[in-house]
C-alpha cells in the first residue's frame, strides 16, 4: 500500500513537495483553506509531471491518490506532514497543534520554514523538525534537515529522490539561507550604488561562478587555488583578502591559526583523498558536461558558445569526385560510456551533424530548418562501428551523396579517427514539408543542388551502395 | 597572420589565459621572471588542450606559436597584453609602465587583478583597463572588463569565446568578487562558528542554488518567486526577511519606494518579454539538462540521480516467447533538435539502454562491466524511423534475442510509443575480453544464459531475423 503525504499549504513550495511524494507513488492529501489553493496546486504539478520523470532513464512508479481534505483527515494516518504556510510563527503554531493531536505518534512533522528554528516551533513541546526544500522543488535535490525528532526523514528523502543534509546547529537561516541572504543583500547593494543593474548581476552569476556551484561547492572550488598544498595554502594566499573592502559584510572572523587548521583539516577530510591534478580533472570534465548541455538548450553560456561555434565553422565543401569533408571535431567527455568509449549512440550525432552540413550548401541546415517549409528526416541508418573511440581524440567525417532522387537522400558517412577508419553509416533522409510533417519532393532548386553532388559521387555510390 | 597577445605572469590565472589565446590561434608571447613558469604554463595547457576542444562541435583553429621572452619582446606588436601578477600594487605599475613603453599605441592592455580599480592601477597617466576572469580561464566564459580604454576588448573576447561583461562603475572587487566574497565570508562564519563543515556547504551549493545559478542568475530565478507580479511582488513577500538574522550582513539598503521600483523595472527590461508560465519552463528544462548532464559525469546531484534511478529500477524479466520489456521511460528535454523531436543519435541511447537489461540478467550490466573480465561492445546497428517522437512522451522498448553464438549476440529492438511502433533496432553485439578489448566467446554459463533467451525467441527470430 503506497505510503501518505499530509501537504499542508499549496504556495510554490507546498505544490512542489505535493508532487515530490505523488510522482514517488505516495497518496497525497492536500489541505489549504485558501481560495484557489487547488488550482494553483494542479499547476506546480503539471510543470512537475512535465520535467521530472525525465530526469530519471527508468519508468518513475505510478502516481498515487491525490486528494483535497480537511487538516484533520490530512494528519489521519500519514507517515510525512509537510507543512509550507506563510512565514508567521503563531500560525504555525496553530497548525502544528492541530496536527499533532491527529498525527501518528512515528509520523514524520516537517516545516518548510526559511528562517524559524525548530526550537521556534515547537515551543518545547512538540516534535517538529524543519525539512527546507529550494525552488522548483520538484527538481532540486537539496532539503535541509534541521531538529531532534528527524527519526526517519532522511531515509524516506532518500526514497523518494532528494537529498538531505542534516544540519545539527540551530540558525536562522539554516545553512543555504545564510549564503543565499548574504549574497542578495550584497546585489542589492550594488544595484541601489547603481554599481550594475539585475541583468549584470545574473550574467555575473550564469556566465562565471554559477557554473563551478552547479557540480562542486565553494570550498572544493577554492581547493584548486592552493595547489597541493591544501587549504591552508589557499588561505595563505587569499585570507588577507578578508581585510579588504571587497564586500559589505566587513564583520569576518578571525583567521587565526585555530581556524586555518580546521577548515584545512574539513576540506582534507572532504577533497583530500584526491590530487589536485585529480580535482581538476573532475571539474573540468564536469565543466565541460555542464557547458554542452547548456549548448544543447541555447541558454545562457551555451548560448556564448553556440555562436562561437558558428563564428569559427568551416563554409560547407563545394562539390567534387571525392567524398567531402563534413565534419571535423574532437570527442567530448560526456559521450563515452561505462565502457570507457564512446558510446554507440553518440555517432548518431555525428551522422546527424555531417548530414546537416550538406543541407546548408542547399539552405536547409540548422539556422535555416523550415526556412523554406521543410526539411529532412532521417528514417534509416545503418551504422557499423570497426574501433572503439575515446574522449579527447579527434575525428573527421566524410561524406558521399549516394542518391538524390525525388524525396530521397541517401548519404554514406565515414568516421575517421588519424588514418583509422572507425565506423560508417548509410543514412537515408526523406525530404519533409513542414506543414503536414510529412514527406514531398523538394523544390527543383534544391533537387538540383542536391544532383549535382550525386553526380560527382557516382563512383563512389557504386563502391559504398 | 595571427594576432598576438603578450601575457605576463604564468599562475594559474595567466596560464589560463594563455590557454585561451593560443588556442583560439593566437600567437602568445610569455613573460614571467619567476623560476618554473614554463613548467607551470605547460600543465595548464595541456589541461586546456585535452577540455576546451570539447566545448565546440567543430574543430578549433590551429595553435599559434608560443615563445617564452623578455617583457619588452612579448609587448612589442601585441593587440593584446595581460597581466596577471601578484596583487600589488607597485609591482603592477612598475610593469605597465613598462609595457607601455613598448606596446603599440592601440593594444589592449588587461590586468587580471580582482580588486584594483583602473584608476588605481593607472595613477592618471596609463590606459590600463581590468579584464577579470575565472578559475579555470580556459573553461568559464566571464571577463568583467572595467576602465575607460576597453577599446575593441569586448570584441576581441567574444572572438575568443570568452563574455565580456562591461561594467561602468569602478569599485574594489568587481561585481562577481564583491558577491563571492560576501557568501564566503559568511561561510567562514558557519565554520567558525561549528554550525557547518566544508563539504556540507558545498553541497548545500551544489546540490541547491548552484543548479539554479549555473542556468539563471539571482534576480531571474527569485523573479519567479513573485509570480505575475514580477519583481516588486517579490520584494512585497521576501523584502521583510532583510530585517532577519539571515546573515552577517547586516548592514542592508533601505528598500524604500525608489529601490523597489529600480529592481523592478530592471527586472522587467530583463525577464519582462517572458510571462512565469515561459521562465518556469525556460528554468525546468534546462535544470533538467543540467541535471542529466551531471547524471552521465556520475557528480554532486547527477550522482544521487543516478542511485535513485537504481532502486526503482525493475528486475530484468524472465525468458519467455514474447519479446521482452527491457526498458520504460520518458523521452527528455535534452534529446531533441533543431526540427521539434528526438534527434536520431538518442535512439541510439535507446538501444544502448535496452541491450544493457539483457545484460544484466548475465551479471554483464553497467554496474559490473568487466566484472567477469569481459564485456559486450555493439558492432553493428541497423535502425529504421518510423514516427517522430517529442520530449515528454513515454516509451517502452521491446527486445527479442535473435541469436546468441559463440562471440556474437544479436538482439532486434522495437521502440513503442503508446500503440505506435516508432523505431526499430537490429543491433550486433560482440563479446569482448576487456584485457585485450578484443573479442573472444563468453564462458558457457554466460553462453547458456543467452541461449536460453534465443531459443525462447526462435519464433520471432524467424519474423525479425
Amino acid at each position: 500500500m503506497p505510503l501518505k503525504a499530509a501537504i499542508l499549504g499549496t504556495g510554490v513550495i507546498g505544490a512542489g513537495w505535493a508532487a515530490r511524494f505523488l510522482l514517488a507513488g505516495w497518496d497525497v492529501a492536500v489541505h489549504d483553506p485558501a481560495p484557489g489553493a487547488e488550482a494553483r496546486l494542479s499547476a506546480t504539478l503539471n510543470a512537475a509531471r512535465r520535467v521530472l520523470p525525465m530526469l530519471s532513464e527508468v519508468a518513475l512508479p505510478p502516481e498515487g491518490a491525490l486528494s483535497f481534505v480537511t487538516l484533520e483527515e490530512a494528519a489521519d494516518g500519514a507517515t510525512w506532514v509537510q507543512e509550507s504556510a506563510p512565514e508567521r510563527l503563531d500560525l504555525k503554531h496553530e497548525i502544528w497543534a492541530e496536527v499533532q493531536r491527529h498525527a501518528p505518534a512515528d509520523a514524520v512533522l516537517a516545516s518548510s520554514t526559511s528562517g524559524f528554528t525548530p526550537t521556534a516551533l515547537n515551543e518545547g513541546k512538540g516534535r517538529v523538525i524543519v525539512a527546507h526544500p529550494f525552488n522548483p522543488v520538484y527538481l532540486i535535490p537539496l532539503v535541509e534537515l534541521v531538529g531532534q525528532h528527524t527519526g526517519n526523514a532522511a531515509e524516506l528523502l532518500r526514497s523518494i529522490g532528494m537529498y538531505p543534509l542534516e544540519i545539527s546547529a540551530e540558525i536562522d537561516g539554516h545553512i543555504a539561507d545564510r549564503l543565499l541572504e548574504s549574497v542578495w543583500r550584497e546585489a542589492l547593494w550594488l544595484v541601489n550604488d547603481g554599481v550594475a543593474t539585475t541583468e549584470q548581476i545574473d550574467e555575473a552569476i550564469r556566465m562565471g561562478f554559477g557554473l563551478r556551484w552547479a557540480q562542486m561547492g565553494l570550498f572544493e572550488t577554492y581547493r584548486l587555488g592552493g595547489g597541493d598544498g591544501g587549504f591552508a595554502q589557499f588561505l595563505a594566499q587569499f585570507g588577507p583578502a578578508l581585510k579588504w573592502p571587497w564586500s559589505h559584510l566587513t564583520d569576518v572572523p578571525d583567521l587565526d591559526d585555530a581556524l586555518v587548521q580546521k577548515i584545512a583539516a574539513q576540506s582534507d577530510a572532504q577533497s583530500g583523498h584526491m590530487t589536485t591534478a585529480e580535482l581538476t580533472t573532475l571539474r573540468d570534465d564536469n565543466l565541460v558536461a555542464l557547458l554542452r548541455a547548456l549548448k544543447q538548450r541555447d541558454a545562457g553560456a551555451g548560448k556564448l558558445l553556440n555562436t562561437h561555434d558558428k563564428s569559427i565553422t568551416p563554409p560547407p565543401p563545394p562539390p567534387g569526385p571525392e567524398p567531402l569533408l563534413t565534419l571535423r571535431r574532437t570527442i567530448p567527455v560526456d559521450w563515452t560510456d561505462y565502457n570507457g568509449h564512446m558510446n554507440e549512440s553518440r555517432y548518431g550525432q555525428l551522422w546527424s551533424d555531417a548530414g546537416d552540413t550538406i543541407l546548408v550548401t542547399i539552405g536547409m541546415g540548422p539556422d535555416s530548418p523550415g526556412a523554406q517549409g521543410a526539411s529532412w528526416f532521417t528514417v534509416d541508418n545503418h551504422i557499423k562501428y570497426l574501433t572503439e573511440v575515446h574522449a579527447g581524440e579527434a575525428c573527421e567525417v566524410r561524406t558521399a551523396v549516394l542518391l538524390a532522387e525525388g524525396k530521397k537522400l541517401r548519404l554514406h558517412h565515414e568516421m575517421w579517427v588519424g588514418n583509422t577508419l572507425s565506423a560508417t553509416c548509410t543514412q537515408l533522409l526523406l525530404h519533409i514539408d513542414m506543414a503536414t510533417r510529412r514527406s514531398a519532393p523538394p523544390t527543383p532548386e534544391v533537387a538540383e543542388k542536391l544532383r549535382a553532388y550525386a553526380e560527382a559521387h557516382a563512383t563512389l555510390a557504386a563502391a559504398f551502395g
